[in-house]
Parts: structure tokens; sequence; C-alpha cells
């Protein structure tokens, strides 16, 4: 909905078509020895560079194990900017000197490991997009949402039937008292990790 | 990869084909106001029924924001299972006695809010995937990867070439001493939430 409303836009550009190298090789052995290929600096560098050149306030974010964890703050910040580039890594890494010198933040979605950026990147893209007035319709539920006041959690929601193969919806919800129901829900808000 | 090489299959299931409900649908307002709509229990439940009758044994995960964590140790647990089912939640939310009648477990990605789960189960899908032996081409991959020893993260990777734009390769890794480099990377491997 966001691309087809034209509020938000995707382009891909592939460190491959940016290479110097032969064979439009972007990755090499790691230094020091170790499993797997680690993908080499100069290609994208060039593809930011080719990037910058055409939206020279893009914000360069390298998706990486290595990165600050990424919240719903960032997704707020990133909201913000006229363009958010991401860098997807594969394999086993990303030379460091992208982080160090081509990139202007590193981020990871979670602790855990991905075969590669990409899932990371349509993660992100999720999060930041929503956040863009007009994508999603009401511009009230992102106010309610879960994660607004971390550490707490969303609230329990239910929809009809009232009972559903013998499970009764809370009976507050049915009632009517608009502040019995915040009341409620905001006790039902928890971290999900505390429980 | 995973798919080509029959390693690991996906299957789709659209709550729509099971609602029992007119003009196929499968969401309702939520019963104590709020914004947007909430997925109805039935065609959840019966879509998973659906896929239960074919694996019995499946383990039916709800990617929710109310869930617990999701990292390597999860992801470990799912690898070692003949059948996962993700279900994807939309709009607000999920009827929450899906969670409590339905689900046997309830899982978020991290500290973000989606529009759906599908991004959620596609990074669910990746980090599942590659710990299934064969997907990936080096075994050895697994064991030295970042997130096997939260909250330590990965150490920094470097290829050629030695010098790139006047940054070089740190020495150590250079040096061929295999006890320097293994000490280096242990002391580089860091929380980057800690820096």
């Amino acid at each position: 909905k966001a691309f087809k409303t034209g509020l938000v836009r995707a382009e891909f550009y592939n460190p491959r078509a940016y290479t110097p190298y032969k064979h439009r090789r972007v990755d090499d052995a790691p230094y020091g020895g170790g499993a797997g290929m680690v993908l080499m600096a100069e290609p994208i560098a060039r593809a930011v560079e080719a990037i910058r050149s055409q939206k020279p306030d893009t914000h360069v974010v390298l998706l990486s194990a290595r990165g600050r964890i990424f919240n719903t703050a960032i997704a707020r910040r990133y909201a913000g900017l006229a363009s958010l580039t991401l860098i997807c890594g594969h394999y086993e890494g990303v030379d460091e000197r992208v982080a160090e010198h081509v990139a202007d933040e590193s981020v990871r979605i979670g602790d855990y490991v991905l075969s590669g950026g990409e899932p990371a990147a349509l993660v992100i893209l999720d999060a930041v997009a929503r956040r863009i007035p007009g994508v999603i319709g009401n511009a009230a539920s992102l106010g309610e949402e879960s994660f607004e006041n971390v550490p707490s959690c969303e609230y329990p929601q239910y929809t009809r039937p009232e009972v559903w193969r013998g499970h009764r919806v809370p009976e507050v919800l049915l009632s009517g008292d608009h502040a019995r129901i915040a009341a409620w829900r905001a006790a039902q808000r928890k971290n999900p990790d505390e429980t």
C-alpha cells in the first residue's frame, strides 16, 4: 500500500554492478582465516557513492550482527528521513571498513543470525514505512501501540464472537465503561519476558 | 538454496480459505473499542486444524507483539522440529484466544511494531533454515557465529585488499599466528549496546 500510494519508494542497487574486480567479484576469503567469504569494501562503497550522488542526504545503515539493536525509537527516527540506504550484508560478513568508513550506522534487528541482511531490510522497511503519515489507515493506531513505551507490551485484543469454543471475552471489554477498559488494558500490558 | 535442495519446504495456508463467515471475512472490530481490526479466532483455528491434520506434530507459533523474544536458542530448537507453523497476525492484532487456545507459543522478533507477521515469519524461516544441516555450506560457520554466546557479538571481518583507501587490515590478522588471531577476535567480540 505504501508503494502503491507513492508514499514510499524503494530502489535496489547491486554491488556486483559497481565492483571493479574481475568476474563481477564482490567477496573474498577472510584475513586471519575462518569459514565463509567476506564482502569486499570497494563494491559496496561504490554502490553507496552511486546512491549518494542521487540522494546526498541519504542515511546509510549497515545491517550487521555487530550493529546496535533496532527498536521503535530508531524506526521513528528513520521515518523522519527523506532517504534511507540499507546495506544487506551476506555470507559470513562484510569487511569491517564498510562499518567504519562507508556506513553512518550499523544496526541488527535481533539477537539471532540471518544468512543475509535482506530479511532484516524488509523488517526495517515495514517498521519504518508504517510510521509515515498516510501509510496505515488510522493515525490513532500508532499512538496506542506496543513498544511506544518499552518495556510494556501490547494489551490483548478480542473480537467476535463473545464466546468462542467456550472461551469468553473478558467481561470488562463488554461493559462500555471506557475508564475501566483503559485501566484493564494498561494492567494487561506486560513485557512477555518478565512473565 | 534450502528450498531447491528440498531440505526445507514451505506451504501457505490462508485463513480466508477456512473462514465460516460470509464474504470470506476473517476480522472484526475490537471489543472495548480502539482503532483497527482484529483477526478472528475461528478462521485461524480452522487453518491450523487443517495443518495439524496433515502434520500432527507441527509446532504452532503465533507471531505477536505480546510473544517472547526470538533468539538463537529458539532458532536452534525450531531447527530440530520436523514441522513448524507460523501464524502471521495482521491488522491491529489477533484475537487473544488464538494465543491461549490455538498456538503452542507466541514469539516476537524484536521490540518494534510491524504491520503484520509476514516479515517476522521470513526472518524466522531464514534463522531456522540455515541451521538445518546442509543448508549452509560449511558447518563450521555455525559454531563460530555471533549470538552463540550472547551477549557477545561477532568479531570484525576483513578481506582483500590489505590497504583499502588508506585503511589497513589489523596487522594481527596478517601474522599467521593462529593463537594471537583467536585472542584478538575474542577480545573484539562485544555487545554493541554496551559500547
